[in-house]
């Protein structure tokens, strides 16, 4: 088999693990086909958390013998035993005779040892191509096993000259409908978004998806005096129980239990000597709730502690072709003297979104604190 | 003949005209081809201020007969006697037969009384194409004709969030090969280039052409109170008459008078209310010098002033994929209160420039006052 069916059949498994977008987390995304004499003779991918794994579906779902088949599969089959039998077994028992792993698994429990499996039993196996883009399929997944924080992407809209506001606090962009189909498209690809109270208080926010269709992420609010209003937005959602709440010792308790009372998830958030959220220890408690993927959209206090934090991974920022002059920075005081200090953008894409420019990267802290 | 082949001529003419660049201002670049049974005959451009206009220089560089030839020209041939006869005799005694004009001169002495002579004389006349392309050759002299003042750009290099250096002042950009080319080729596009004296004191800049080849241009510095080093490098270039200092009533007398010895321009600036130089009054004293076209290259206060003043036409942003926080921004106080009030950048360019991104754009001022 040429290479290039290879990667053709594993593009097809990475287009149908982004099926359980928004369904399987914390685990990942995963997908599946198998294929015999060059051509694919059934599919499968993990749709639902809980549900059988990308591999078990394919093989249940074969109408035809799959002895001697190809398997192409984003990630390396588990050999333990989870939520459901390993799947290791299930290949060896299926008789499949080769099977093409996208990337290997980075939880320790897996990591390498479904490969071996395999092997041992004679399967022919390979890590490859598209590994980038398989472990792009699970990038929330591995930062969540491996420091047991979400992935975080920081997402905010400014001029060209840095503000995300003007000085008395005006921020109606008119974005164009592309941008904001694409604003509500990151959403989809979070497990959770959040922003600080101030973004509430000004505006309101619903933090759900429009534009594009898809689950709701959880909508996460910082807000340490719990100064949120009743009437807002995101406590009379009707799908209330994806929003969390989180606050401090500090907040008045009344109000904390009229909240919960509503089906409002509660984080009472633990303080550093300064009185403020430690917002690492938040994190870890993000992620014991099972959020692999976090969408901060503001505002400037917040994405600035978090950066401060060197908790964001990611950034994605809407440039707007306007000047503003002084007013509400994007980024606030990250104590950085020396140019050579600065956060830098790897792998930076700038895609024109009709008059916005939107720019994504990979974040980069200096390695001295900034 | 078909529309291309006038498309085709023209931009030859077009491309003739640029190698006027920094040498025929306060005039304008035109270029001119003449061409017969499909072929051009000759050309010629306007190559050094007081010299033939680029039609003559066609005319007198033809070796064979251009009786009933076609002409295409940038611009509208002059009727007027200037430093040179009117070009119209020339083209009328010459027997062309045929004009294409890429666009009519804005100069009132000439506005379609070119147009209207030769037309007058049975040639036919004919505007465009590509009178963009032709109107953008003499944008400088446009602007300098109608107002008197020098069509100005505005040109800094940022981070991502809108930052020119750090808080300490640090600006150390480590910018690519390309993008200091590109900034170099811009220098070359003016017929001066600006700075405020917190840039000479902070880099002690050269202000001339590296990187690439051609006239440097003017080098002009705004410095209300004389600081200036008397040993920097703009105050002992070789070719220190393009050194041009503004200053103030309430520079040290002696001080000026002993630059002045040395060969450097100055120029004592009006001053308004609040004891700061009047803007307006000196671009208009720039405009009378026969500056046309003027790149300021900072700092943030000199940008902004300009910005306030609406005097500026263009930007040119470098932006670099780096995060620094709080620090000095590109752009100060615009007094703008709302989104909708903001500067505009219209016909706007993104470009890649290895690592950064270069935006190009024009200015569109709100109707109020920023």
């Amino acid at each position: 088999m040429v290479k290039s069916d290879d990667e053709r059949f594993l593009r097809r498994a990475i287009k149908l693990a982004w099926k359980g977008m928004g369904r399987v987390s914390p685990n990942p995304m995963v997908g599946a086909v198998i294929v015999n004499n060059g051509k694919i003779i059934s599919e499968g991918y993990h749709a639902q958390y809980g549900d059988h794994h990308a591999e078990i579906v394919a093989i249940k779902n074969a109408k035809s013998d799959i002895t001697g088949a190809t398997m192409y599969v984003t990630l390396e089959p588990c050999s333990h035993y989870g939520k459901t039998p390993p799947c290791t077994h299930a290949i060896i028992q299926a008789q499949i005779q080769r099977v093409v792993i996208g990337c290997i698994d980075p939880d320790p429990l897996v990591n390498m040892k479904g490969f071996n499996a395999l092997k041992k039993h004679g399967i022919e196996v390979q890590i490859g191509p598209l590994e980038a883009e398989c472990q792009e399929l699970i990038a929330g997944f591995t930062r969540h096993r491996q420091f047991g924080i979400p992935l975080t992407t920081i997402k905010f809209a400014q001029s060209l000259d840095g503000r995300i506001a003007t000085a008395t606090g005006h921020s109606r962009w008119i974005s164009s409908q592309t941008s904001l189909k694409f604003a509500h498209e990151l959403r989809r690809q979070h497990d959770a978004v959040m922003v600080g109270i101030g973004t509430v208080l000004a505006d309101d926010p619903q933090l759900n998806l429009r534009h594009v269709t898809g689950v709701n992420p959880m909508r996460i609010v910082i807000d340490s005096k719990l100064r949120i209003p009743l009437s807002s937005r995101l406590l009379t959602a009707s799908d209330i129980s994806k929003t969390i709440l989180v606050t401090t010792a500090s907040a008045p308790a009344s109000k904390i239990e009229q909240i919960r009372n509503n089906g409002v998830q509660i984080i009472i958030a633990e303080q550093n000597g300064a009185h403020q959220i430690d917002i690492v220890a938040l994190w870890k408690k993000l992620g014991s709730r099972g959020i692999t993927t976090l969408l901060v959209e503001g505002g400037a206090e917040l994405i600035t502690s978090i950066l401060k934090n060197r908790l964001a991974d990611r950034v994605v920022v809407f440039v707007a072709p306007i000047i503003i002059g002084s007013g509400v920075p994007a980024i606030k005081n990250l104590s950085i003297l020396q140019i050579g200090n600065s956060i830098k953008i790897s792998e930076t894409e700038w895609h024109r979104s009709d008059r916005d420019m939107i720019v994504k990267g990979s974040l980069i802290y200096p390695e001295q604190e900034p």
